[in-house]
């Protein structure tokens, strides 16, 4: 048990954008949303997963939609009270405690102000280890579990309940409204007991980001190593491609952002040039045509220079980016993960082959 | 209070289909589901408004979606079981009684069927004496009552709760989710206290729809009037228009069956051509390009020789109709009432002009 203060969630909001992947929203209006709540309403206890009571009712909230309208809608004060009150009344039985669903800029941002907003405990874990696009892509989903009920709320007060009968039925009526509600909405989804939250989530992914966001924010003080270096040790890291953005091609539909970003190389990472695909997150990194990593691993790029993670709607023409893979949660490289979140799902027509074997040689890795 | 058997569920669907104005489904269809469940559960028991005590929850109940989309998908069992757990528990007390929402081939007979299974009264009230395709439009919306919580869900299990800040968002989100469960679902909305019911509703509509369905049924018995002159004279319709069906236009899109219908004349009506627009309903009749009818008052099309209804989906090249209009519920008529559902709600560019002053000169009525 420890709290959560301002100096721990600007390092949450950094490291958890660096594991979004491209996804999760931008740090910036998540950070902004956590501070605002924890300044009004005081700091935040985090709870690993084994302080929480195996009966107690744990429920994950976060922002469903496309990034790129979480930024321009903004997220009102009384949604977190509104979740709270529809999924307590479903359950007869008030939440004990609120957790990410995912790493990312937004959404590991929104628990922390559920949680400061409404005086309950955060914990240390979530249900994918970073971020995916759509909500069935959890470790709950292999565990058997249902996301629903999921509650529902957008910033003009209407609110909507699911009971569905599988997680992909949830992602088909959440997401249709969603979009209906203006492309972007907060939910709490996959309720759950202490026993389950013990036994299927991805833990100390709140402790992970702000580790990670600490080493980003001190990278440069270090004079043993590049600050490249001292980035990629920090993160686990192997070095994908460096390059400036020559190209963003970019849609906005269905309730995604779809696109791809090109770059062409500079520095001496090997190859001219290279394209990133993404809905939302990153699905798969291209050196010269030849795929280097894929879903479910990590595919992140981060500014050349600070390090900072640049997510899919902050691409920008000429921006320099170091792409860098991270491995994903051991759980995704399973056949149920694969078949949940690997590059066919996305309709990349390819193999899942870990990122250390496809980056096999050394010249990826510090 | 009175009970509801095969003879009287026969009729209704016939004369509600009338009333539905187009819409409200193939009372075939709906027929057969009343029939069914009455036949395994028993006859249903019909009370009039003023024998439901005041505080008692009585939830109306209908298929949302495009009639076209309901006579393939077909309905299954369990959705009204479903329908009432999900609002008894939203209340925390049981529903007291069904009702249906609005007049038309398969939404009087699914209240119908709901009682049934549930052993619970059925009152004899909807919310608008004829069918309209959005579900805000009813006298609930006139008197300021809200249709939310609005319980969706679906033949595969799926189900939804909505609450909204207005109807017009009720109608926005269940439609999304609607059409992502394949274009029809189950509905209650409205739920409302027996006050209310006394208050706001269009009483008698049960009974009147029987009515006219008798009267369809008994119309060619007798010899001193023309069957078309009983037929009018036991609707009070107005006849608008008689000709064959030369051409269908019609498209199903955003869950409504939208087009129109071009009629040429035959006998001794006015007019050598008519054409009647619809959404789901009949929303407008021109003859010659001169309206003769628009929304609210209601534009139904029968059968020359048996004057059974014909619903906007079972229009067919060469069909022999009478175009007949009805007079509307006179709230209809009110300020607040044309603007939900006059004319130039839907497109029409027209004032609302009664029908009886549209069609006056004595050619149109018997």
């Amino acid at each position: 048990m420890r709290k959560l203060g301002v100096q721990e969630i600007e390092d949450i909001a950094l490291g958890a954008a660096l594991l979004g992947a491209g996804g999760g929203g931008d740090p910036y209006v998540g950070k902004l949303v956590a501070l605002g709540a924890v300044k009004e309403c005081g700091e935040v206890t985090l709870l690993s997963p084994d302080e929480v009571p195996d009966d107690a009712l744990v429920v994950p909230v976060a922002m469903m939609g496309a990034p790129t309208v979480l930024a321009e809608k903004g997220i009102g004060g009384k949604e977190y009270q509104t979740l709270f009150k529809m999924v307590s009344q479903f359950f007869g039985k008030e939440i004990y405690a609120f957790m990410p669903i995912e790493a990312g800029g937004v959404n590991s941002m929104l628990p922390i102000a559920a949680s400061a907003r409404l005086g309950l405990p955060l914990v240390d874990a979530d249900g994918m280890g970073r971020a995916f696009p759509e909500l069935q892509m959890v470790t709950f989903t292999m565990g058997g579990m249902s996301a629903s009920p999921m509650a529902l709320t957008d910033e003009k007060g209407n609110s909507v309940i699911f009971e569905t009968i599988t997680n992909k039925w949830t992602e088909e009526l959440a997401r249709a409204v969603t979009m209906s509600c203006g492309g972007a909405v907060s939910v709490s989804l996959y309720p759950m007991t202490g026993a389950q939250l013990k036994e299927y989530a991805v833990r100390d992914i709140v402790t992970r980001s702000q580790r990670l966001g600490e080493a980003i924010r001190t990278v440069k003080n270090s004079t043993e190593q590049s600050p490249e270096e001292q980035f990629l040790e920090a993160a686990e890291g192997y070095r994908l491609f460096k390059g400036k953005i020559a190209d963003v091609l970019r849609e906005t539909r269905d309730g995604f952002n779809f696109g791809k970003v090109l770059l062409e190389g500079i520095g001496e990472c090997r190859g001219k040039n290279a394209c990133v695909e993404f809905q939302n997150e990153n699905l798969a990194a291209y050196v010269e045509g030849e795929i280097v990593a894929t879903t479910p691993d990590l595919i992140c790029l981060v500014d050349t220079e600070t390090f900072v993670p640049v997510t899919t709607d902050a691409l920008k023409y000429g921006k320099r980016v170091l792409a860098v893979g991270l491995k994903c949660f051991e759980k995704w490289r399973s056949k149920e993960g694969i078949e949940l979140v690997g590059p066919r799902y996305f309709g990349c027509d390819t193999d899942y082959i870990p990122l250390e074997e496809r980056c096999k040689g050394g010249i990826y890795h510090v």
